[in-house]
């Protein structure tokens, strides 16, 4: 069992993609993290749905939520205007390390998966095939697999 | 619009399942993590699946990802047998305080949810009625939400 074998269609969005229309695609699939890539289709980063938020809510109510309870409905809107005009670009996290990003190659087996996996804490890799993505793996699905095997 | 509003019925385990049942659950449910509550059903963490693998996997392992390679299936049955003995209470990480868990009360805003989430870096938060767990919120619904109100 490989990689390529666990690998299932997923969205990818370009980093000059509007921020609000990558959002509006993970709420509408219910999906942990968009994988965000470069104008070549090669992967930039993943970003998660709390990525977002952080780049929605100001630092300094992030760091006491209870500044937040004054915010009232239509204060929500105006920050959630932010998402209209930004790109994905502005709102991913700064480029890691090519070694940081939940990436395996389409070979990789069940254990490389899980192992990058754990270690990025990520909730799902990217599967490459000559730098490109093809697809990528769930940590839903690979648990399944992975209980499916010792049941 | 308030916590309990956007709230759904939601998987908690308690600190004394079966790991691999925990497991089980939040890949059938393809669910980016669970609610873990104590005996007295108080929220206790979130667990999220790549937490499961980090336990699963070794630590040199997730270190170097090309060392997994080296692991036949065999293997790999065997890394998953852990589950099955442990407890939730040696998967999750370490208590930590609670403002670092992603709990709201009911009647928190639309905002308060999303200053937590963004704060805690989490995929869902529990929602608390007089401290315990009703339900609970997921990025995507929160997205949606917030993008409904602003389309």
């Amino acid at each position: 069992m490989r990689a390529r074998d666990l690998a299932r269609t997923y969205v990818t969005v370009r980093l000059d993609a509007v921020a609000a229309e990558a959002a509006r695609t993970m709420a509408r699939e219910r999906l942990p993290g968009l994988i965000v890539c470069d104008e070549s289709d090669r992967p930039w980063a993943v970003l998660p749905g709390s990525q977002v938020l952080r780049f929605l809510i100001p630092a300094h109510v992030q760091a006491d939520p209870a500044l937040a309870a004054a915010y009232d409905e239509a204060s929500a809107e105006q920050v959630c205007r932010g998402l209209q005009v930004a790109r994905v670009r502005d709102v991913v996290p700064a480029r890691r390390r090519l070694e940081d990003l939940p990436v395996v190659e389409e070979d990789a087996t069940v254990l490389e998966v899980a192992a990058v996996m754990a270690r990025v804490h990520s909730p799902l890799v990217a599967v490459l095939r000559d730098g490109r993505v093809t697809g990528a793996i769930t940590v839903g699905d690979l648990l399944e697999h992975l209980l499916e095997t010792t049941a």
